[in-house]
Parts: C-alpha cells; sequence; structure tokens
C-alpha cells in the first residue's frame, strides 16, 4: 500500500490536473465508482485503479475487468482527487481522441471557460442525444473538473475537439448553424423545426459568442424568451434549454 | 488607506465568508460593480464599501448614493472577494429579510446543497419570473459563491428561506405543488397548463427530492423527456427548463 504522498507515481498522477501534462500525456484521472464504470462501459483504456483498502466495490471491479488495483492510504487517496472527500477510486485513463464531426444535432461551446458549465452542457448534451463540438478556446473538456460536472456524459456522446471552427465548417458538415444571442428577436422555433441536423452555438460566459460568428456568418441568431425581464441565463441553462427544446417534447 | 490584512474591520468582513457569522450579523459581502449596483437598486442597505485606489467607478458609485468607501491595497481587496481575481469592489450588505410565500410561480429548492446550482435557480428564477423557496437544508442562499452565482437574480425576485416546508405548505398558500422526480412518467405538460400558481420542487444533487415529499402527500410527480436515455440533468439545468416551459414560450 502505497501511504506516501511524495511517491512518484502519487506525484504523476496529481500532476495529470495541468492541462498541459494531460495533452503530453494523453491521459486524465477520473475519479469515484460512477464515472469509472462509465470508462469501462465506455471501452476507455484504464491504466491504472488508485484505491483505499477498505473499497470492496472497487476491488471487485478491478477483478472484473482484469487489471490490478494499487492500494493507497485514505491521505494519498484525498491528495489524488479534485472532490473534497472523495469516496471512490480515482483511476487514470486514456483521453479518448476528438470525434470528427458527425451529421447530428450539436452542441457548440464557443470558449466556455467555466469548467462546471463544460460538464453540465455536456451532461445534458448526452441526455438529450446531441454531440458537443468545443473551440480551443474552452476549457480542457477532460480537467477532472469537467468530467465531474459531466457526470458520464463524457463517455455517452461524441465530443468534438476543434482548433479551427467558424459557421462555415459546420454548414459544411451539414449542419445548419444557430447562435444563442441575448436579445436577439427571433425565437427558437426556426431551429426547432429545422429538418436535419442543427448546431446550437453558445458562447463565453463573460464575452458571449464573437460578433464575427454573431453576425454575416450566416448562423441564424436566436434567443429564449424571459418574462422577468432581465436577459441573464447560465450559459449550462440557455444551452440545455435550447437543446430541450430541439427534442421536441 | 487599508494595506494591512491583519486590519480588524478587514477581518471582519472575512468572517462574513462563514454562515454562522453572517447569520449572527445579518450581513453579507457583495463582490463586484455589477451586483453593488443591482443591491443598490433593489434598496439593500449598503453599510461598507471596499475599493481599490484606482477605482473610480466605485468611487463615483459612492458619491452618488452618499457613502464613504474605504480604500483598500490590491492585496486586501483581494483577500477579501472569493473570486479569484477581484476586479470591482467588494461591499457589505445588510441580507434581506426572507419574504412570506406568495401566490405566484415559484420553484422550491429542497435540500440544493451546490452554492453554484443555487445561484443558478435564482438567476434563471428571476429570468423566469418566479418566486424562489429553500428549504433550511439549502445552501445558504447569501453566501458569497450563491450571491455570485445568482448574478442579481437574488435582488430581483422574492426568496423565501423555511425552516418547515412541506407540500401541505405549499398548497396552503395557493400554491399547486409539483416534484421533479427522475424516471417519473408524468410529462409537464398538466404542471404548465395549470391554471393559477404552481410550485416547482427540486431535489438535493446526490439524493433527490424525500420520498416522503415525492409520494403521498399531494404533490404530482413530473419528469422530462430524455432521448439520450440517460436520467441525468444537473439539477439547476431540470429548474430552469421547467421554469421555461411553464412560461408558455
Amino acid at each position: 500500500m502505497i501511504t506516501s504522498l511524495r511517491n512518484p507515481r502519487i506525484a504523476g498522477v496529481r500532476r495529470l490536473r495541468r492541462t498541459r501534462e494531460r495533452k503530453v500525456k494523453g491521459r486524465t484521472p477520473v475519479e469515484g465508482p460512477f464515472l469509472l464504470e462509465e470508462a469501462i462501459r465506455a471501452g476507455v483504456i484504464i491504466h491504472e485503479v488508485y484505491a483505499a483498502p477498505d473499497d470492496a466495490t472497487t476491488a471487485a471491479t478491478c477483478e472484473r475487468i482484469g487489471i490490478e488495483q494499487t492500494l493507497v492510504s485514505n491521505e494519498v487517496l484525498a491528495s489524488l482527487a479534485s472532490s473534497v472527500s472523495p469516496r471512490g477510486p480515482v483511476a487514470v485513463v486514456s483521453v479518448p481522441a476528438s470525434a470528427a464531426i458527425r451529421p447530428m444535432d450539436s452542441i457548440v461551446m464557443w470558449d466556455v471557460s467555466d469548467p462546471g458549465n463544460a460538464g453540465t452542457i455536456i451532461r445534458s448534451a448526452a441526455a438529450f442525444g446531441f454531440q458537443v463540438i468545443a473551440t480551443a478556446g474552452c476549457v480542457d473538456l477532460w480537467s477532472p473538473k469537467v468530467v465531474r460536472a459531466g457526470v458520464g456524459g463524457h463517455f455517452r456522446t461524441p465530443l468534438v475537439d476543434t482548433t479551427e471552427l467558424s459557421p462555415q465548417v459546420l454548414m459544411g458538415a451539414g449542419l445548419r448553424a444557430f447562435v444563442a444571442a441575448a436579445g436577439s428577436s427571433t425565437s427558437p422555433t426556426e431551429m426547432v423545426e429545422t429538418v436535419g441536423p442543427v448546431a446550437i452555438i453558445v458562447g463565453n460566459e463573460a464575452h458571449g459568442v464573437p460578433e464575427a460568428v454573431r453576425e454575416g456568418s450566416g448562423a441564424v441568431p436566436i434567443s429564449l424568451t424571459m418574462p422577468g425581464g432581465t436577459e441573464s441565463l447560465n450559459v449550462g441553462v440557455a444551452a440545455s434549454i435550447l437543446m430541450y427544446l430541439r427534442t421536441g417534447e
């Protein structure tokens, strides 16, 4: 059992909290029994599993999938986890390669920077059957905080990480592009009724979607009516409402 | 100008991060120029305003409302703020008294514990014209993190903080009660079409709404259809979608 916080393997897992380290290694930590099961179910490569000695569930899981778990003290486990009170294992898994854009309903995160918001959008996209497309300016989709807020969505829906994105690229992939723009006068009806796949673009928490994407790009601006009079919704909420409307329920 | 982190007034503001201290003092810190303006507009009592010496906007605001600002060093300002890179002032304001339940559309947070989720729900409630009712098991609605995530919603919609809540209490106040329950077979249609005010109850992130509230209380269970097949939405998202549907847009 590893009891030292300075153990080199433990230090290596902790370094995976940094975006750069994750990009170089192509691996990310995944916390808790639920996310480990989701990763296994999705066929993601599991490299290492760190668990507390009294964690019978994780021991059984590791035996089932044929991987040797590494026992660690509770203190070491806590040092690996991003949550305050980790209950389950911390696994190191391969970050799945970014998918290519498919012709299916998509939510596009344009420079979304808050890990909680990005995770919430991925969670909702999986629930509503949407593909997720993220610009290079977004928070790393595989950061532990984003994966935690995604509650398994990362393993249930295609994630596309793209360095070059424009409404033209989306349309070239067969998607009709719409932009969530607070205060635009167009209701979501046209988006909801579009035949064929749509791409709904939502923007950065502070700056929204860049003007070049909103204007003159062929993407249709849409907004939600708010009787309360404020034009302020959390970006994860706005994206989720638009996806829900598209499902036509 | 206050430059010492140990200054007793500064230490007093920092103590307001603790729920107990806020309850005893009846005050909470509010961060940034936007929230300060919202608090002023809502008629909330502003006790103190701490600002950086080069913050001309805050200086003008304080002059306008007739309150003397306290200049502090950037280091002291950062020690007062819960955000990583505070730009604006930190004001200490009176926590408004909890409202009584009014007969209007309401979102009920049943033991919602995450500050970001509670703030998001308050933000959406203000946008959609809903009253917010919170059980005693919720995170403190006036914690700095909740106020920040609320983006002004705290100052735009009635907040009811209640120690004793049940569907019966809601119905006694003239509200028809519905409970968001993943996997229930009832669509939100009845809720949307109800004549007269409704109360939509959403639950704790891990445990949902207690069974005693879900079953046999007269509250109607409702759930959202999710084509992706998972029954997992962030509670702030689920609450916001249900409120949006109720607005009938």
